[in-house]
């Protein structure tokens, strides 16, 4: 039964219990990456040669294939990883970033869909839609404000996401203003976050590293480590926020103090803080 | 008529005109890239696969083809993009990071200008030596010592960089202790910046990164534009240096500040600040 | 003769004298590595394209080769241009990152330990186990805990670092709660540091990065240098945990201010804080 309290008690478990996660991940944003992930407590690896990733992936405990700065080596090497951490049982979080931008972020979505099994597929609405219906209006890496998650379109977007979640038996976690993460038969909805997070790069990719420690450490309970890692990131976003307002700093400060709220999180600021729901 | 009001009037447009631009840049400074962009209100998204660039290119409105980590496959997508760019009328920046400084770097900047009709060459004195008459002394990365623009060298400076400008129609940004900006006909002299700038890496390069940003949202002002990414990257080093020193902190803040100030610039700021002056 | 004292000159020597340091390293970290070198008043280059590597190599003074996100392209960089830069005579640093973990990271480091000669081998104890015996017990790229200098180990480890700094003739540098330092004759033990520093990624390698600095700065006081680079990071270590545990802050504020130390350390700094001593 998921609720804030199973929330809660997947933080708690990952904090016991460090996971070494393999990232194949973009350049972007991969030193931030791996400082989310030791500052959650657990440890990062980047391998992305073909000729290391399946050795690299069995001796983590969980995978993040990011396409953000997708090549045909690292492409090659995300297939490899990704089929080796299916052998082992290990779970592979999915983050299409600009899928639907270019088709060969597109065609290399549909094709980590077909030879991968992704636990948890996470990503904006734009690309979310684009992997659930090869057709989304992503522009460039951010979310297409005509494709938004609002109140007004919830159901639409529940329906889809239901429908994906089922399709893949992944679980599928939209992120932005408003975040839903569903299972297909269970669906969270998380209100946590603050805008000026769309001002630095690597929140989503961040989040997407820190959800694959989370649901490495929970594999009884996918759903509520998937919110977990959502709602820390949004509630570390909160917190950054007002501190970065309070001593009248910019978002070169924001990016740091995330960083910093993420690392002294506790199971009482969820409690706090965290605006999470279960339909 | 550029002027200190147009290039107010450059930043003011920019701010309301938000831009997405395509990097192709180096993994040293890609996250700082990343942030300055967005830190201004625009947008970046970084790609370089050839099999994608040209469809980037495409969605972006403006390029920044910079050389400090080129290999072969990046060299690749910088000719694709570039030309992509250029059919559809996008300004294309480059930053010719190192030029002079090994055979490939050089050989590459020359093709780059061969093949892409360029809106902004920016770069140290020691490059864009090397870019105007094949013999640089460029030493690492960094400017040679004994090329830097000087009160007493200006007009040799201002002779080669108008000389350039005219053959490649494009404006020429010449960056270091004194900034020198010219399309070849007017010429703008920058006295922004603090020294301990250059004890951080990056500068130059999210420079570079503003700089499309704001031609791309000015294309009928493109000196003034460029004078404009020049000076508020300037006036941002300059608080950013003031903060640190009274805050008895170092180099690592300095980074954080300068993105914190870009964030937080305005008009006024630029007003107040601004050493710009047009020959 | 090795002492504090000599440790100190080493430290103004480099001040003195900066030095251009070549950098074939990961994409993690490389923006600390490049920040690191300019905040103890030094120089980056990153440059790792086969046809460039030779010519960088010959314009700086001392080469980094970091394996922690080797791939066939960086590989074969890497041996170029540690042949270059044994040619030229000048200082190489291995920093064999992920040694063990998988069989491309270790083939690799012996292939570099045959085809080049080392001026400094730094790992954690893991890694060199690896380097040494081929066969460490590295998980990821964290030392394993089994494998720990303490006090209770110190002989046989010593017996070990020795043993390989005598066949290499490297200094061997073992970096953890404890660091070991050796030239294979004379033997140097560094108690600084902080366990927060373990919460964030790259100070390994940043370290390997100033070690090359400090070395191609002293190159008749390799051990010296050597010890330097060592002490000076983990004193950084202390004065930003202390800064950050006093202001409240996270582990990515820690990161900010470790560099904001090695910009501001001075020999008083190292002669106050320094737990150094020579067997």
């Amino acid at each position: 039964m998921n609720s804030l309290e199973s929330v809660i008690k997947a933080f708690t478990l990952t904090g016991e219990n460090p996971q070494l996660i393999h990232n194949i991940t973009n350049y972007v944003t991969v030193n931030d990456c791996a400082n989310i992930l030791l500052a959650m407590g657990s440890s990062p690896i980047m391998a992305d040669d073909p000729r290391e990733v399946a050795e690299i992936a069995a001796i983590c405990s969980g995978l993040v294939i990011n396409i953000g700065t997708l090549n045909e080596r690292t492409i090659e090497s995300m297939i490899i990883a990704g089929k080796t951490a299916n052998r082992l049982n290990h779970p592979v979080v999915l983050d299409p970033v600009g899928a639907g931008a270019s088709l060969l972020r597109t065609e290399t979505t549909y094709r980590l869909l077909d030879e991968v099994k992704f636990s948890v597929i996470r990503g904006n609405i734009s690309e979310i839609l684009t992997v659930a219906k090869g057709a989304g209006r992503t522009r460039g890496v951010d979310a297409d404000a005509a494709d938004m998650v609002t109140e007004g379109n919830m159901d639409a977007t529940l329906a889809m996401a239901t429908d994906l979640a089922k399709r893949t038996s992944a679980i599928v976690a939209i992120t932005g203003p408003m975040d839903l993460i569903t299972d297909g038969k269970e669906t969270s909805i998380v209100k946590n976050g603050n805008p000026e997070m769309s001002k630095i790069t690597g929140t989503g990719c961040m989040l997407s590293a820190m959800t694959a420690a989370y649901v490495a450490a929970n594999p009884n309970e996918l759903l509520s480590a998937a919110v977990c890692a959502v709602a820390t990131m949004g509630i570390a976003g909160e917190l950054a926020a007002e501190k970065v307002t309070a001593k009248a700093l910019g978002t070169g400060s924001l990016r740091t103090h995330i960083i910093d709220a993420i690392s002294q999180m506790t199971p009482q600021c969820i409690e706090t803080h965290g605006k999470i729901s279960f339909l």
